[in-house]
């Protein structure tokens, strides 16, 4: 058995970054940049005017003085003159600010005739024009790899990048083994049950940015395994559901050899997730075989297949990511192996389940956190600070 | 001009809950749940063994016991006998325990003749059954509303609930109005700019659970405006970003209430952001109209329109959850609006960019959170806790 964090290396060791593909903008959300991105323009491309109000000559702006207008700035359609001393150009937000004139005066500041206006009392003493390239300029770059967020959306709308490098989605194809399962709306047989890990991974690898397809469930039979891995030839990571363990109908492991997987290593001391293996198959896919029970599956997508993922989609190597909370109530002795405990944290504070078979889907399903016991972690009292990672 | 949270609770008055949809399981993650789903099974659905091994009579298990192997029961393969004193059953993890067993001896603690075993001098203290019905019952519930994870869908798969009820996505138009907007991949004219704001509020509103369209850039024309609005009659919510300010080609609430909006406010005490309006269209869509500023369109966003989403999604109306950190520097007063201040949140301490013209979306993007600045509130120093939504 080897540990979490030896596990983890050899994970990393067998999976790379993938290909950057170009997509349009409104579909580059939550896709990680595959390349440096520059800003075709500068933005604003021109002096544009912040507030609605009047262009004019900054040494112009006295209380009491009459200026000329002389024209007008929209949003989209500048004023093609040039203001000089005495004048004034009617202008509105996001306009860009005529030649000559260097302050605009907000419209609230000023009173109007037909075609001049009297400047009041009290004059805002900002400037309000924002200088052209203010925001950026024509090259500027937005750097890889990085996941995207709405606001770097919009940003790079403003920089008029229409397509968008982004690192290809991770193509995960999720392999169920086992006679006792059936899908779901099937009816199965009186010693039967339905297949849940396979849809929740495929829930947790989409939510991580990969596209998961299921194959049909594998039967614990050489052949029915042969056939599923066959149907997997085009995945970058295969994910294997049960038959992992050391009985006679645990098959799993020695066909993917068979079939020319390389072993990279097999059980972990963790709980829940001790038969977790791991590999390379044949045609340069990783495998991960995850043990069976329904909570085992889950927990080691999170600690195993997650940053699986991420390293492929070019967010480089790394554990789960790590929380602290205060312990809720008071924490017996832990074992020799890692310990991830179905925690529940509110307000800074965790409180583990009691029930934490591994089989409990109940209890996942209302976890929001892995609590982390170091494997021989002695017992810990309420208030003690402890290590989780957020479901 | 009204404040943020006086805005929220008009806001929630215009948007209901919507109706249920059912999805396949494989489609429902990251949806709401609409309505209480019941497990249509026990699960397990039959006594189970936990492990690998022979299942036996409890009051056999005596270190040296010999007993007859009568039989297999392997997953999806139970066995159709009974189990009585001086007799095991070979067992495999997931098989239904046979009748008359009640204790599972893993394989490890016994040594194997052809047809006998002899239990040896250590054996596990573990019976190592899962009672039927241990993780949950036929019957019991999973309780809306509730945003699916991944966890649930194969919660929900073990249940045999094959398709889900969830609230089905809110339809949001989102038109962006104004002269000088060309949309991302075009050559702008010498006074024009990108369209930005309307993509990264349509990722903002996919993320949120919204199905989001962009409508055709509308000019600053009555007919253009009405023509945009009529493009968006089947919405749930119609976004108009800019138009919305005091200046002679801001046309958009003039044309809306033309067109019927009953208006619920206009002019938050905020910044950035003042400019907002809202209503509800006479096809009963609420209208929310951003100003045009892109950072001013994102925080209220972020702000306005996520919590009017969750609200039709079910989730209840609640303001933007905030959170709270440590100032890394000081702030000086504020004035008399609420300020959302963009800046960046590190380990727990929190630092305002020098910068915060609601024009800078290279600002916006390097932000992941927007400090809160009450009306009015006095200068800060260092190491103050002042609150702040995530971004």
């Amino acid at each position: 058995m080897i540990s979490v964090s030896e596990a983890l290396s050899h994970l990393f060791a067998l999976a790379g970054p993938l290909e950057s593909e170009s997509v349009p903008l409104s579909k580059a959300n939550g896709r990680v940049l595959g390349q440096d991105v520059f800003a075709r323009r500068d933005q604003p491309p021109f002096s544009a005017s912040a507030m609605d109000g009047y262009a004019v000559c900054a040494k112009d702006v006295v209380s009491g003085a009459t200026l000329e207008v002389i024209g007008e700035a929209a949003a989209g359609h500048g004023f093609s003159g040039t203001v000089t001393t005495g004048q004034a150009v009617r202008i509105f937000t996001g306009a860009p600010v005529p030649v000559g004139a260097d302050r605009v005066v907000i419209q609230e500041d000023v009173s109007r005739d037909s075609s001049t206006i009297t400047l009041g009392d009290k004059i805002d003493a900002g400037f309000h024009i924002r200088p052209a390239g203010g925001d950026f300029s024509e090259g500027d770059r937005l750097s890889a790899p990085r996941v995207l967020t709405p606001s770097d959306i919009a940003l790079m709308a403003s920089m008029n990048i229409a397509n968008v490098p982004v690192i290809r989605k991770p193509r995960v194809a999720i392999m169920s083994t086992g006679d006792e399962l059936v899908m779901p709306g099937e009816t199965p047989g009186p010693d039967q049950i339905i297949s849940s890990n396979s849809f929740g991974l495929q829930a947790l690898l989409r939510d991580l940015g990969a596209e998961a397809r299921l194959l049909p469930i594998a039967k614990d039979t050489r052949s029915s395994l042969e056939t599923a891995f066959s149907m997997a030839d085009d995945a970058d990571l295969v994910i294997t559901i049960g038959g992992a363990s050391v009985g006679d109908h645990d098959l799993v492991g020695d066909v993917a050899v068979d079939l020319g997987m390389s072993r990279s290593f097999y059980k972990i001391a963790m709980r829940p997730g001790k038969p977790l293996m791991a590999g390379r198959l044949e045609n340069g896919a990783v495998m991960i075989g995850l043990p069976g029970n329904p909570v085992s599956a889950m927990v080691c997508g999170h600690i195993f297949m997650a940053p699986v993922i991420r390293q492929m989609l070019g967010l480089g190597p790394s554990a789960p990511q790590e929380e602290t909370a205060l312990l809720a109530a008071p924490l017996s002795a832990n074992g020799p192996r890692q310990h991830y405990m179905r925690a529940r944290v509110e307000a800074g504070r965790i409180t583990a389940f009691e029930r934490q078979d591994s089989s409990l889907l109940t209890i996942l399903s209302q976890a929001n956190a892995l609590l982390i016991r170091p494997p021989h972690d002695p017992e810990r009292v309420s208030g003690e600070t402890v290590r989780y990672v957020p479901l």
